[in-house]
């Protein structure tokens, strides 16, 4: 019988599962938070994903959940687990990608490197680990952050006062050393519910404002040492968390050459679109196969380059469609592929992909296929 | 403002039409034959596509209509123009695709090589046909035959007997010479309404029962004077008869080493698959451009060699999942691509793809992958 897929989340990532879901042949089926989402197609429910009752009507009709994001709640998810439902993945897993705090304890357990960390309940215990690491940190809130939101760097305990105001209870933020380093990287790990995983070769990220911008796949002059303990720590990850479907470890390149684990995510992954047109299998096909317990599928790349830009922001006024048309125009080995959004400013309407031979050209490609959004 | 695609059919080209154009953001709209067919998940109208109100009431929602299929009658289609409609390919170029008297006149109008060829009414005139070309020769009803069906290899003008006794008013079957050839090769052309063309490399493909069952791309041991022939072929007839949308001109390469048109199909085609996988542009994202009037993309290769192998027929008892999961598990780097259809007896059920750089790997991945279904 057909597998039906239930996502949790009506945004880009369950959007872009459609596609390798029709040629899968599986059922997808999406829990949007409102109507015209960019999952439109494959939803089937709209409605709040933190109220149970309106996730356990959805969840009805599948035979196996899993996220366009991370942030269902905790005791929704083990609601369903404990009705019986498959969750891919788990709430025990999907914890360490909900909260930072957690992330690092069993990061710290597992014994994966990463930069020195501690949670902080006041300005006083903040300033004390400024001092404690050269003058400066970076503080995050545990929970709800992304792209660059709930993240700020300090170089005074006062600095974060805001947001001490706002804890509860034993709340706490996070801080960590402000890492010295070369350039930021990306690992992905597909993992099946029985253990078996797959790893993408690591990529490099460049972020802008906290926000990806561009990812280049693999990441340019590495070394095989390098790569092989990207792989280590997301293999060892994906086991140790037990996470099932895609995983991504967010890492940092030392400029002593150490490799240090800065976030997780346990979904498709900004970091990955690349393979949608430059890996043998794409993460948002290896996600669906992953979750579904379909045997995973070959990661290896289809060209020496991939090269990946966001689309960020656009005209407002409506025009997407005229700047897409003229995008494909200018560059028709360009990979364009759009969200069904409306353009404000910063947002993430769309990506392009370029593979190619020759890295130089693959960059000047995508980049200038992007630059005919703005 | 989003294109809407209206499409009419809901089998396999319909369905794998839904993941490009999620891609490009084109909203595709599906008019079925039934319930449950292999695009379900983009219709939005189920009825008889020779019906002319139905269809009126199906594309009073699109921008656009294209085809999974070329059985929609001419009079239906003109009406749609009269109405205003965008039709893509539209009545004029379709009916090359509906009737092959009429294409065989055209493309001799044309100065396209072809094999010789006749109308012909009755038995004698079959028998005439036959003793002019050698003793043998292939009669075909010029109307609403596809994979084999309404095409007879005869030696004697009795051979089609029921075929003329079928026959009403001014109505004739085509006889064509038997072309001896040494193999079979398919050329795609896509074409905008305004005449922008981009071409595909010719591939060669390989016809068990008169069914497509192998597809390499491109055509092995080909040499630059043929794939030029190909495509100037390939290009004359888009051209010539107007075609929007992808033109697949199917292809006999004579043992003497000339190239014969054997026949055309207006919309993706199954010699065409292979680019799904291992071209820039697939088949049906270039389809969809080129209907929508979007510009055209790459067609270059993505690797030295594809592969398709059509699965055709599969279990019956409804465990075509199980068989799915055993290729994935035996190969990993097959791209499996599935129309949602319950086998039967030599069924197209779904496709493989698989893109390297050694033929011979391909080939061998490609068949073994398929043979997990049978």
């Amino acid at each position: 019988m057909t597998v039906r897929v239930g996502v949790i989340g009506g945004g880009q990532l369950a959007r872009m599962m459609i596609a390798p879901a029709v040629e899968l042949g599986l059922d997808l089926r999406v829990l949007a938070e409102d109507e015209g989402m960019s999952a439109q197609l494959a939803a089937t429910a709209v409605g709040d994903y933190r109220d149970l009752e309106t996730v356990r009507a959805f969840v009805r009709d599948v035979d196996v959940v899993t996220f366009d994001h991370e942030h269902v709640p905790q005791e929704v998810l083990r609601a369903l687990v404990a009705d019986g439902v498959q969750v891919h993945p788990g709430p025990d897993a999907l914890q360490f990608a909900q909260d930072k705090l957690v992330m690092r304890a069993r990061l710290a357990e597992l014994g994966i490197p990463q930069p020195d960390w501690a949670p902080v309940r006041d300005a006083e215990e903040l300033q004390r680990f400024i001092d404690d690491h050269g003058g400066g940190a970076v503080v995050k809130t545990p929970r709800g952050g992304y792209d660059g939101k709930g993240v700020r760097v300090v170089h005074a305990g006062a600095d974060a006062a805001n947001w001490f105001d706002a804890l509860t209870g034993d709340d706490a933020l996070l801080a960590e050393e402000l890492v010295s380093f070369r350039r930021e990287l990306a690992q992905q790990v597909a993992r099946r519910p029985g253990g078996q995983m797959v790893a993408y070769p690591v990529v490099e990220t460049v972020q802008r404002d906290g926000v990806c911008a561009e990812v280049i796949a693999p990441a340019p002059g590495t070394g095989a040492r390098l790569v092989e303990v990207a792989e280590q720590i997301g293999r060892a990850i994906a086991e140790g968390v037990g996470v099932t479907g895609m995983l991504a470890v967010e890492l940092f390149e030392t400029d002593d050459e150490r490799i240090l684990v800065n976030e997780l995510a346990m979904r498709p992954h900004n970091s990955g679109h690349w393979s949608q047109d430059g890996a043998v299998t794409g993460q948002f096909e290896q996600h669906l196969r992953a979750v579904a317990d379909l045997p995973l599928g070959g990661t290896e790349p289809r060209a020496p380059w991939t090269v990946m830009v966001n689309i960020l922001g656009g005209p407002e006024d409506g025009a997407l469609e005229d700047r897409f048309a003229q995008a494909m125009e200018e560059h028709p080995d360009a990979k364009v592929h759009t969200y069904g959004k409306t353009p404000r400013p910063g947002r993430k309407v769309g990506h392009v992909n370029v593979v190619g031979d020759d890295l130089d050209d693959a960059v000047y490609t995508a980049r200038a296929t992007v630059t005919q959004f703005l």
